[in-house]
């Protein structure tokens, strides 16, 4: 079946390639073929574009050239800024703090983690979705070696206090706790709102190219000058000896230039985002009921709605609006197969249903006024014709029916 | 300053990408942008391109596709045949058996898992470079779990017995010893001679796509059906489970058409490569003297020659081949930045002179006789100018001199 109209809604899971990003990746896939860590010509070339392209991703986050080790994703620079740190400080302690609704990747090695004798306080993000400064710091313990909160959720786009959580490890470190680290998972919000590792305090912070319109398979994670971490991928002595392999050369120059794009061009971005999200959001409350937003509206990242729909599963809405050419998710890419709902939407204390009903809708750079008509022309339908089927949906109805009624008699 | 020509000799290091490869995987990096974990239309076309690319590479190996496993590069893929394995197979015993000559990131990681407490067997190769199957036999140990034995080496290009040392394996299994599995590393082998797992009798083979003129940044790990591995990147469902992370589409689409590409033209790509590189041997043996050709010249990679020549420095050769355009290495990139001889070399029993003064060249498919001839042009000059400066070399002159007039006075 080929839809009328395609509309990409899914820049949350992935954005396309700018075609400038491209340009400047082509010739590293064609005639610049050298492997970085070669000393001949081919290799100097390369090298020399392996570091033009740190440099512009340094500068999206405001850090220093050789504080950014280049990596293959988000779940790699997630997975090495929790792992590599704990064993680095495993002496001074085996506990981590990190939250309810971290990625599937910080979640997936705290878990790991846990498996070998760590201790895992998870904290809650109540019903905004945001966590608390005042819990981090009741969690904290002379065992906790490291913080783990991200930056901004990648299901419903809450950003979190990191900047004050910072500036609670400061006044620990002022108190001369110095065996305590913060770590953030930045993969959702750099390139989206402005990240900078001085404003943040803190000491690693996660970052991908594929969400910020270069290719998947290349991602970053800064490591504040003097903070070690224990390398997880060891061999040749790429990367200062923090990441052994190949370097992704050309994927790398695509990250470096989406980088710079991102950095150039972010207020553009923000304004252009915020205006289609936020005018989708008043058109769905226009023209659909009984619907809940997922996440404190105010402190979310200008792309991302995230709504759950009463009555109905969010994967039959996401394959219903697919039919019609919309392209949607219910939460993160990387729990597509899971059939457990959630666990973000859980977090905020809602229940099955709606956390079943949940979609995200993320909007990005190339979106047009058009596509927000479009969704909003075949998604109250799709709703409608969803809610049809459901035989909670008529329960509802009935009683609400009943309850009119019963008012109008009394 | 801008060389005459540009002959490219380090296809061992890395390889252009095929026009081929590029065409394949650029629908990829512009229309074809989904996330492979998304459920919609464009999720499902990129999983449809992985799933091709999936089969073409387990096609190269004679695998089936749910054996491959899609990773960063041929470093991720050694690391987690070696620590995956282990960690899975800890119970069982901590002694790991594997050659003086294995890439770093073999070695590395074999070193890492000696830090934790696990015994490592690095056996011999002896002066051609090639480890017998006798010394692994004797090597196996009730609680050996690991034998992790390259297919051919990366610098010397030498072919060691995997086959019969899987025969061994499998022996073992039948009298009882269930617990020990093989690892062969294929990086530098697969699509330069013909590479079965089911000849190979291996558990784990490690693949590499720059090696295959596909891009940078993209490899795989085959793992038997029944073999298991703890993983060691963990968050989403990706790669059913043994790998987290977004798929690399347009990489991963890349090293598929690459694989393709290998196993139909790998026969021709045999034959030209061992004809420039037996022409190449020819004339340097004419034109060169005091050179000594590292690792048994009958079993080796076919496109590849690793020569010491006495009295020189091989960093400064490869910088005064460099100033003239031609492009080779004096050992594995991954090991660019390392002041120490080439451990390869060393395992030869060639002393520090040799090991020093050796340079890998190595021939790709866009070679041509041309450059083969630019090459034997160059290269004696260079050679000779780089003697002319050694004092070892005026010094060993000397005494040939001295020799020769005293068998004439005799």
């Amino acid at each position: 079946m080929t839809a009328a109209r395609r509309v990409y809604l899914d820049n949350s899971a992935t954005t396309p390639v700018d075609p400038r990003v491209l340009s400047a990746m082509l010739p590293f896939l064609t005639e610049k073929f050298g492997n970085a860590s070669s000393v001949h010509f081919f290799g100097q070339e390369a090298r020399a574009a392996v570091d033009r392209a740190r440099r512009e991703i340094a500068s999206l986050i405001s850090a220093k050239p050789n504080e950014i080790v280049l990596l293959s994703g988000g779940t790699e620079a997630n997975n090495l800024a929790v792992r590599g740190l704990c064993e680095s400080a495993e002496a001074h302690g085996r506990h981590i703090i990190t939250t309810e609704i971290e990625h599937p990747s910080t979640r997936g090695i705290c878990e790991a983690m846990e498996k070998r004798g760590w201790e895992i306080t998870r904290l809650p993000v109540y019903d905004d979705g945001i966590v608390r400064v005042e819990d981090v710091r009741n969690a904290i313990r002379t065992d906790t070696v490291l913080i783990s909160v991200m930056l901004a959720n990648n299901e419903i786009g809450t950003i979190q206090p990191v900047e004050e959580i910072g500036a609670l490890v400061r006044d620990e470190r002022e108190s001369g706790n110095s065996h305590l680290w913060l770590h953030t998972d930045a993969v959702q919000a750099a390139g989206r709102i402005p990240v900078n590792v001085e404003a943040l305090s803190c000491d690693l912070l996660s970052l991908s190219a594929h969400k910020i319109y270069a290719p998947k398979g290349v991602g970053a994670l800064y490591i504040r000058r003097g903070v070690r971490i224990l390398p997880q991928t060891v061999g040749g002595h790429q990367e200062r000896e923090r990441r052994a392999g190949t370097e992704s050369v050309a994927s790398e120059v695509a990250f470096g230039e989406a980088a710079r794009l991102a950095r150039l061009e972010m207020q553009e971005r923000i304004e252009h985002t915020r205006k289609l999200r936020d005018r989708f959001e008043s058109g769905v409350v226009e023209r659909i009921g009984d619907i809940v937003f997922n996440g404190e509206r105010d402190k979310r990242l200008p792309h991302l709605s995230n709504i759950s729909f009463r009555f109905i599963e969010g994967e039959g809405l996401l394959i219903n609006l697919d039919l019609q050419g919309v392209a949607v998710s219910t939460g993160s890419a990387c729990s597509s197969g899971s059939l457990e709902p959630s666990p973000v939407i859980r977090a905020l204390g809602r229940n099955d249903e709606l956390a079943r009903g949940s979609i995200r809708f993320s909007f990005g750079k190339d979106n047009t006024d058009e596509d927000v008509d479009y969704v909003l022309e075949v998604l109250p339908r799709a709703v409608e014709n969803l809610r049809r089927l459901s035989p909670l949906y008529q329960k509802a109805m009935a009683e609400r029916a009943c309850a009119i009624e019963h008012v109008n008699v009394v």
